[in-house]
């Protein structure tokens, strides 16, 4: 056995079963050893945005980690933004980064490049494994970091000769670190707080917009009469009918401000005191008000579902929250195809179960409108706020739930990024529907040169030229096809209707490129 | 004036007239200054590994840098494999990225990175520019920076407020701080090497591989015997007939050793000893005998084409050398095309002038070889080995040389890193021939995973699926095609030739797709 055998089957030991891999040369022992390892499914992607991205889909569905096997800082670097997403909504990733072998390091061949320092930024660990004994132990301790609550970014820095020089035995899955317990003066300080008469919002994340956690945050509401509120960009929420209704705090921080005006305390569960996504001249910051108390119910890394079932509990709140999101569900509109038709269509057809990538910017508040009282699904933001990662995270999504249907709503400039996670998907048949809104712009940014002031001085037209995607118009049908994904284009809501409702009803990957 | 037009205008003083832009919010305010300075062109570029390679490619074939337009951390992030190939070769950049304002960055707003940390790897100066009367100053400092020999990637970080704020009067340009004079001293040294009967090698790389440089190299040649080589992956290199011939290193180290063999002194002109690309088991690193002694004429810093001259001058050389490429044009071949017949048209058809991105990979050392005796050309590498640099490279090439015909010779797997490169071929109608070597695999890992010995342990399916891109396979006409770009496919010699030929006769962004 050799260090990568001895690598991959730790990880499979783990709990650890998929890859996504763009290897080089100097991973070539790991792929090699993939086949001793029938365990672990190997992915393969065409860019390493693709990878990452697709990590953090798996885990935001699934819970669980995957691998990404990179090679070298450059092919880090490729992957980097989405791991800055990954890292943002929590997500665990395991990244094995090869790294030249050990004496071949100090001769600065052209790959050479500070992989620690490129990892620095995106990763909760890292550890430079260099001998073929230790790979196993250091892969262990990489899960165990990577799952260890509130999930975040393990980076193994493999070095060749690590992965070829011969192992000894794998290693065990070490003990989960999992969600600290809130303790009980916590809850009772909050249920204090909860009934001091206050104006309060409880600020929501991660497990308490889900399953048990919401539930429980239903409770506390019902008792209470507190609102339930989550972030704008809240990774992972369950939406739909059914469902413990939650306000989203919207993304323009003026609105924002107007949705928690009066608010006297906000509750924080497994969150930050939200604030404004950029900041802006002459605008504040913070969202709430400005003699707003913050109290941590559970602070990211604690168990806010399990302190939210506690705290409903001490409240003597209700078994079940009465309060539900109705099923609602808009005509299919006619005429030419606009962003309310698409969003219209999307919420009337979208299955039950489904999980829903949002990248779609600007056209992203009316879709999440229309789908708040569609039929119950998963919704996953781009947490990070960095462009590229609704397909790849698709690509993660589908094979964490193969049974689910997953639709990956895009701008067109979002699109652009990284379109290859579409060969990907037809690569495994992943059944991923996937629509553009192409409004052949960077839509927001016109919207922000306005907001930000930029536009006091006049805007001339390099300016304009900045956010324009018309010049030429990228043609989505070609791309999809080319990357080997079936592809169609609609222009008016009546063949939009009918392309999505087919691509509901297949089992395969599928692209719509809606013009707005 | 507010810091962003303080900004541009100190760029503009600086020589910097080009932007390759992908910008934000945070950047409105840059963006919304740029039609106040009418000598800033901005290019937009769907995805940051565009800007980055793009910058690449311009300051290789003009000498001069260009700017790139990144948003924050994570826009950085996407551009940061190709800054590693810049700093390889060596090309002054200058980034902008955006940060947020000032007084937003304490909020941990989605986006906020650790951007001086994902910068570092590959930067050479860094700055945070955070006060709109400094910036001037900043940017003046950041050109001069970049433009320090041998040049390297200067990163100003701008924050928001930075560059809405009210500013002062742009700054001038700074001393360049140019290639330091090699002193006599090394001149006789090196005089002294050559006359000693050893069998010598001159490894030239940097300015002693164009023009002047590569003249003076020839008389030192022409004096001493000595042979001329230079590294596998020179970043920039004049090749072709009428120029005095330069053997480059083979990429496997086994050829390289066999290269050198024999090899009793090697003179290092502003480049490190010959490396291997990858360290493999069992085989060596170095590619020069173990009792080769090295010696620096020139360091990278340092003027290696001066050190040339002065050197060629002390030993009495000739003043032109007469060794120089023959021009051999191959016929045109006719049947089913291959490898041979590709790069036999292109070495056949190419016009004089024409600049060769080449990131071919497997079929790189053919084409290499075929355009040898062509007639003479730019040749631009993948210095850092990171694939996707091709495409970006290009359009930057032909940025820097309008006048001059580029053609970017590509596998299919390298092409698939960043073909957004594609996008703005079309929307700045660059004179840019694309040509896909489409075998549909990772041709180059099937190779090195035996070279690695990675397959002793036997190749399963797993592995091999790493390797393949035939499933499905990628249709780069229909890529090109949707990113605005005329494409043709040729699966014999006579179509190859024929759509070769009209590519270069036309004055405009065409894709080949080269089945082999």
């Amino acid at each position: 056995m050799n260090g990568a055998q001895s690598l991959i089957h730790t990880l499979v030991n783990c709990g650890v079963r998929l890859c996504f891999a763009n290897p080089g040369t100097s991973e070539m022992h790991f792929v090699a050893a993939l086949d001793s390892v029938p365990e672990m499914r190997a992915v393969l992607c065409l860019f390493e945005g693709v990878a990452t991205g697709a990590a953090d889909g798996y885990a935001r569905v699934s819970g669980s980690p995957a691998l990404t096997l990179l090679h070298l800082g450059p092919g880090l670097a490729n992957g980097l933004a989405n791991l800055h997403n990954a890292r943002r909504a929590g997500s665990p990733i395991i990244n094995v980064v090869g790294e030249h072998a050990t004496f071949h390091r100090q001769y600065e061949a052209p790959l050479t490049a500070d992989i620690v320092g490129i990892a620095r930024p995106v990763s909760s660990w890292i550890c430079e494994s260099r001998r073929a004994l230790s790979v196993a132990a250091d892969a262990a301790r990489a899960v165990q970091a990577a799952r260890a609550a509130p999930g975040g970014v393990a980076t193994l820095i493999l070095s060749a000769d690590a992965a070829w020089n011969p192992a000894e035995r794998p290693a065990d899955k070490l003990p989960d670190i999992g969600a600290a317990t809130v303790n009980a003066a916590a809850i009772d300080n909050a249920a204090k707080l909860l009934r001091n008469g206050r104006k309060t919002v409880l600020l929501l994340r991660g497990a308490a917009l889900r399953g048990a956690g919401l539930e429980a945050a239903g409770r506390v509401q019902a008792a209470t009469g507190a609102r339930l509120c989550c972030d704008t960009f809240a990774p992972t929420t369950e939406l739909g009918a059914g469902r413990v209704p939650v306000e989203r705090l919207p993304y323009l921080v003026e609105q924002a401000i107007e949705c928690l005006a009066g608010v006297e305390q906000i509750l924080l569960v497994g969150t930050i005191p939200p604030v404004a996504f950029f900041g802006y001249p002459g605008k504040p910051s913070r969202c709430a008000p400005e003699d707003c108390q913050f109290s941590y119910l559970a602070h990211p890394h604690e168990d806010g579902a399990g302190a939210l079932s506690a705290l409903a509990d001490l409240l003597g709140a209700p078994a079940r929250s009465p309060l539900r999101v109705p099923l609602l569900l808009p005509d299919i509109p006619s005429g030419s195809l606009d962003v309310a038709g698409v969003t219209a269509i999307m919420a009337a057809t979208t299955p039950e179960g489904a999980i829903l990538v949002d990248e779609a910017i600007t056209s992203g508040p009316p879709l999440l409108q229309a789908m708040a009282t569609a039929r119950p699904h998963m919704h996953l933001a781009v947490a990070g706020g960095s462009l590229g990662q609704g397909m790849p995270a698709a690509v993660g999504a589908a094979l964490a739930a193969p049974d689910r249907k997953v639709v990956c709503a895009l701008g067109d400039g979002s699109a652009a990024y990284i379109p290859q996670a579409l060969w990907t998907m037809a690569r495994e048949n992943l059944d991923v529907t996937t629509v553009i809104f192409a409004n052949r712009a960077y839509a927001i940014l016109n919207f922000e040169l306005q907001r930000a002031g930029a536009s006091a001085l006049g805007v001339g037209p390099k300016a304009l030229s900045m956010f324009d995607l018309g010049r030429p118009q990228i043609d989505w049908v070609n791309i999809a096809q080319g990357l080997g994904v079936e592809a169609s284009r609609a222009t008016t809501c009546a063949e939009f209707a009918d392309q999505y409702r087919s691509a509901m009803q297949q089992r395969a990957p599928r692209l719509i490129e809606a013009i707005i």
